[in-house]
């Protein structure tokens, strides 16, 4: 069988790594001649929305996919007209759209922090007096890692939300929306996979920390979480992926604030927050996805050997390769791009049977990376 | 980093997916144009003594290696004056010929069948009768997967040693080899790796079923071996290790009757019955390979998770893919090959916290397969 995947970075390249196993075979659409995913699959070369590059990409394969959200509409509505794709249209518009996943969380009866939109600098006044200070507004579209985002803290005056305005308005980017600042305590994710014929399976939760916006540590099972909220979590993105008839792998970001659970953001598609997934669930993320898309059987969820799973980031420049493969027990994952500050380059997952040693193998992998992590970039 | 290998097989390609996590791509070289490594790195298609096609290998490689011992030794002569190549060609050289590889067993105190080597009729002759009925008669080279061999059985007369050497024998092919029959108990392996520096690695002593000469199921840690004779397996690869000076990953196949275990032969390279490592070690053989050979550090050659792991080999057809994956916890790997009657097109590797689990799984699993296995082929 064949895959094809908008995008050919990490995403894509674990996609693949995760489908060559199974007979399954590759192929990328990325506008950069360097995409890491060339490095194990056929890569085309130009822009998303170039119908002949599309037509070489949906040729011979099975299905098509994305490793990313941002998705140009003309790009999916080519490809829908010829084969079949996953996640579907609707989960890929949703997910684009910060205003249209709020509004679906809450319709879903799911908590959410306060929010509305506000396409004009004016909506933008009425909008922060509606949702309160202190308040975030973000771009509705193509945020990521922190970035399209402005902080507006207790006390903020109008000169800051103007300046917020002209920061992220961009006319023609689909507005911006104003989200209440929820002062969580934990940050959590629920990574799940949906299969053409509705079967649902559930990732164990996953406490994350982010700095400077970018995903730092994910650990799983998420530490001390109430069942209840667990199952809070479950029963929430079950909802959500039937309701959107997903198929593939969804996650969505959450806050826990005391036993309080707001759902911030969903992506449609494989995640950051699960690449522990490889070593440490009997399927990975990238495996169910490749199953799910191509209307393949789902693979376990479950943690391999009841183990306790610590990913790290790695981010701006990878550590000494040698060094972090002396760390017994610690995977590394480069993705082979070329280094810049701020740039996702790799990861590192440990696995242990108990929780205090992933931490503490975890910990000795992340020294070695201290100097080159860039909070705030 | 990157890594040339002499072979395009499966082998080669299940190195070529454990180098991609570590930012290490693989570039191959294969007599056939559809050899499956090139699903996941440059394939150069050609002989593999072609003196032009071995400069391109070698081009920006930073070491050289194999996924089989017939390497030709014009092959490894060119290569090694023009960079690393790792396992020795000392090592290569023991591995490819059957009288090598028992007399140097038997020089490092090891236990081996009663041997004896055969270039002429007469010879043969005289072996069998030095050696005894039964005794299997075998090429010194190019043996594999139970072919080039020839068993003689108790009463056997002179036509059937004639006959033997009639089928067996070309000139200029290294000769013949004749071995007593061993009833063993059980056949067993021990996979280890030794890095640059001397540090070397054991796997968990390994169980095989062999039918036809290929190998069907291993399981590991082999069940119910004495500590003594688990410690004889690993004294004997280290000190076989530490004699050729070896880089790489290296299995020996064990006899084990009643309590005395016999060397049978050894592979210098990743082998069939080391495969369950991908999913049930902290760190695969072919991770480990990789790393040996390009001067990394070795990883952990642990259970993941305390598990334990069969593995089954798929020879001939694949199973249907869609049945195979909805067995919960079954690993399936499809090489990508052409179906062929006796061909290792993939196997399947389930790994779980209780080997009953691990073999009720298997169960499952080689019911798939049955039909398509093909004894004796």
């Amino acid at each position: 069988m064949k895959l094809g995947i908008l995008g050919g970075g990490q995403l894509a390249r674990m996609l693949a790594l995760a489908g060559l196993p199974l007979g399954i075979r590759c192929k990328f659409l990325d506008p950069a001649a360097d995409a890491v995913a060339g490095h194990c699959g056929e890569l085309l070369v130009g822009a998303y929305d170039d119908p002949a590059l599309l037509a070489q990409l949906a040729d011979g394969v099975d299905a098509v996919t994305f490793e990313f959200e941002n998705v140009p509409a003309a790009a999916t509505q080519w490809l829908e007209q010829h084969l079949r794709v996953a996640p579907t249209p609707r989960a890929l518009a949703v997910g684009q759209d910060r205003l249209a996943e709020k509004t679906l969380f809450a319709e879903l009866g799911f908590g959410v922090p306060k929010f509305a939109p506000a396409d004009s600098l004016d909506e933008l006044r009425a909008a922060v007096a509606t949702v309160g200070l202190p308040c975030i507004v973000k771009t509705r579209r193509l945020g990521y890692d922190g970035k399209g985002q402005h902080r507006l803290r207790e006390g903020a005056d109008q000169a800051a939300i103007d300046a917020a305005f002209t920061e992220l308005h961009r006319p023609g980017h689909g507005g911006l929306i104003v989200e209440g600042f929820v002062p969580f305590d934990r940050e959590l994710s629920v990574i799940a996979v949906r299969s053409r014929s509705g079967e649902v399976a559930i990732y164990p939760l996953v406490e994350n920390v982010h700095e400077g916006g970018i995903l730092r540590r994910s650990r799983a099972p998420a530490p001390d979480v109430p069942a209840a909220v667990r199952e809070a979590a479950e029963q929430f993105v079950t909802r959500l992926l039937t309701h959107l008839d997903y198929v593939g792998v969804l996650a969505v970001e959450l806050f826990l604030a005391g036993d309080r659970l707001l759902a911030n953001e969903m992506a449609p598609r494989v995640h950051n927050s699960g690449h522990w997934t490889i070593e440490g669930s009997v399927c990975s993320q990238f495996e169910n996805h490749v199953r799910a898309v191509l209307g393949l059987p789902l693979g376990s969820t479950a943690m391999a050997g009841d183990g306790f799973a610590t990913m790290l980031n790695v981010i701006g420049t990878m550590p000494a390769r040698t060094a972090m493969l002396e760390v017994t027990g610690a995977h590394l994952h480069d993705y082979g791009k070329k280094p810049r500050a701020g740039r996702k380059l790799g990861h590192v997952t440990v696995v242990e049977r108990a929780r205090e040693t992933a931490d503490a193998v975890a910990s000795r992998a992340a020294g070695l990376l201290r100097e080159t992590a860039k909070p705030g970039s």
